[in-house]
């Protein structure tokens, strides 16, 4: 019998998924149940079914309570995120959440404790960590070829975004709406490897821009410094108005490096650590004997996004364990809440963060916006090819 | 006639200048005078001397005023740049500085007056200038092929140091005898070539750490970001603990990139502004047209030593345009002395910054140390290997 699908959210990562799940995965999956608050989003995908297969839904909670599917891939706007989660949990329903995992910490510990409660299977889509360069530093890590990380730098700054893709749709580029800028939306894949790979800091200093090179209301720019409990320190430097932008990772540990750019992993290795070389050396500047490794290995997101679903169905039922537990999508979006509050407050933002006090202060925002949108338009635009280069 | 030089400090820097001379140079420049206060530094050069054509010196003053120098090059520890450059200036001498100008603004703020009112020839060896990548680099801004930089991001990790190199020389690492860690010591050069490409930031938020992986009371890692007047937001992060480090400057503009890394620039360029483009596109995420050029070109800092003492002399005998005036050498200055009073008072510096108050806390510093040194060796250590290399 196949996992009876639901999606809630028929529009930009919706409609991928959908095609994704039709075109690859079929075998496995049947999608029952589309849900939109625009209804014609759902019609444009009519032509991969009968009528009497698929029922079409105008409220989330309809869908969740037809007892038409077993699970539900949710990809509204980022605020629906853990409400439309937590009814479906309530529901016991497995649920499949598009990131951010929500807009703020306080609300996705509400939805954790509500999966929780539910024993039912939940994956935020960090649909990275299934691509192959991802899985292979976070092995490289793992198995200590490069011991104990001390510097990350990610400059990720090939996130471009024009006006036109801000201007379409009324619910982007707003506190109300979207809840966040490109902190929100496009890094949060990013923010989500950095916590995968070296940890979540122990406190955040945060450089967000808000409108600097666009007309919107939420950051188009942020530099995110971080310390770790252990010393690391990690630099984070993202933006929407640069192009070609840059997209670099870089992992130092007291016995290596991992430079990661254009589809290759530098892996440098040492035999022994930073620690042992300088205690003994009689040199002034080294060099430590390196070896170094190279592999050049690409991602294909599309393929990977079918292998998130996938994940998610074969965890349901077979006990998989998972890509990308749920229950980790706070950790990324600690580290953008405490950019934002870091920003607000012009200062050091410890981890975990007040949670009561950024809800706080971005209700404030929203409560005092007198943002309106210019040539607000109705067509989809599409960004998503940019997701899928390196 | 040859122009009279005396060299001020005969240990590191100042025996591979005179070596530079001496092999290179010896048409234009003849070396009348030694001092150190330590006279078997002066005596292992005695080789390339007849005793009456050099008379050495212990005290700089009485080489200042002997009478048998045009100019002196001075390679002190940092303290006494700016005072034995100021009694230079007093004696109408002209002056070759080695970075940096000094440990504190105030005092460099004095040597600047005081060069002024000589009106003699200065320099501040900031040697990265005369080297052809950053000489490329620099037209290439200059002459607007990325339009204007919005971005600067220099990853310099690769100033590896071993706690053997700190223990060498007793006024290393310590505020009250070099003021100052790796942002005073080894990266001076990049700062001043951030300045010299994009200016100078209105302020600078410091992360120092001070003695965190070494045995010292200076900084030994450190990561400063930077906003401009402008816009330009820039990142700049070292540390001396890295192995192998990385050397990477980005910076981005408006029509363009500028990558640096491994002897290669690479160059990005469009033809319209980003501003344009983002004005009438239809797309959601460019892509903007660009050509691509890249550039190999190795530095070869021996070469570019002579280059500058050469080029100093000859600014003072037929008036030829300064590489780098030593003026300028209070802004790189400006920036890691920010970066330390940033990092002490835990908050942002705006610039130009209080340098009373800067005074104060490095005062402070020196006062309170109880830091003592272990192990202290006499031998000089050769470092001076890794100011080759790119």
């Amino acid at each position: 019998m196949k996992f009876r699908l639901g999606i809630i959210g028929t529009g930009g990562m919706g409609s991928g998924h959908l095609r994704n799940i039709m075109n690859r995965l079929t075998d496995d999956i049947q999608i029952t149940a589309l849900c939109d608050i625009e209804p014609e989003h759902m019609l444009r995908h009519k032509h991969y079914f009968t009528e009497n297969e698929v029922k079409f839904f105008e409220n989330s909670n309809d869908l969740i309570h037809s007892g038409l599917v077993d699970g539900v891939l949710i990809a509204t706007p980022h605020y629906d995120h853990p409400t439309i989660s937590i009814e479906a949990f309530k529901a016991g329903l497995h649920v499949f959440c598009e990131k951010p995992a929500g807009v703020y910490t306080k609300k996705v510990r509400e939805m954790n404790e509500a999966a929780k409660k539910a024993g039912t299977t939940f994956q935020v889509n960090f649909v990275m960590r299934a691509t192959a360069p991802f899985i292979k530093i976070k092995e490289l890590i793992d198995a200590g070829e490069i011991g104990t990380p001390r510097r990350l730098t990610w400059i990720i700054t090939n996130w471009y975004r024009t006006q036109n893709y801000y201007n379409a749709g009324g619910w982007r580029a707003t506190w109300g709406g979207e809840g966040g800028g490109t902190l929100l939306n496009q890094n949060p894949h990013q923010l989500d490897l950095v916590q995968w790979f070296v940890g979540i800091p122990k406190r955040v200093r945060g450089f967000c821009y808000f409108g600097k090179r666009r007309d919107v209301e939420i950051e188009d720019e942020a530099t995110i410094y971080m310390e770790y409990e252990n010393g690391l320190t990690a630099t984070y430097i993202t933006c929407v108005s640069e192009f070609p932008g840059t997209n670099r990772l870089e992992i130092a540990g007291n016995k290596g490096k991992i430079v990661w750019e254009n589809d290759k992993i530098t892996l440098w290795r040492s035999n022994i650590t930073e620690e042992e070389f300088n205690a003994t050396t009689d040199t002034a500047a080294g060099p430590i004997p390196m070896e170094v490794e190279e592999f050049e290995i690409k991602a294909d997101i599309d393929l990977c996004q079918a292998k998130m679903v996938k994940n998610w169905v074969d965890a349901a039922r077979y006990g998989t364990p998972l890509i990308s537990p749920g229950f980790e999508g706070i950790n990324s979006l600690s580290i953008s809440n405490a950019a934002y509050l870091s920003t607000w407050t012009d200062d050091w933002v410890e981890l975990p963060i007040d949670e009561d006090k950024f809800l706080e202060e971005l209700n404030k925002r929203i409560e005092t916006s007198t943002f309106v949108k210019k040539d607000v338009t109705d067509k989809v635009v599409d960004a998503s090819s940019t997701y899928t280069k390196s």
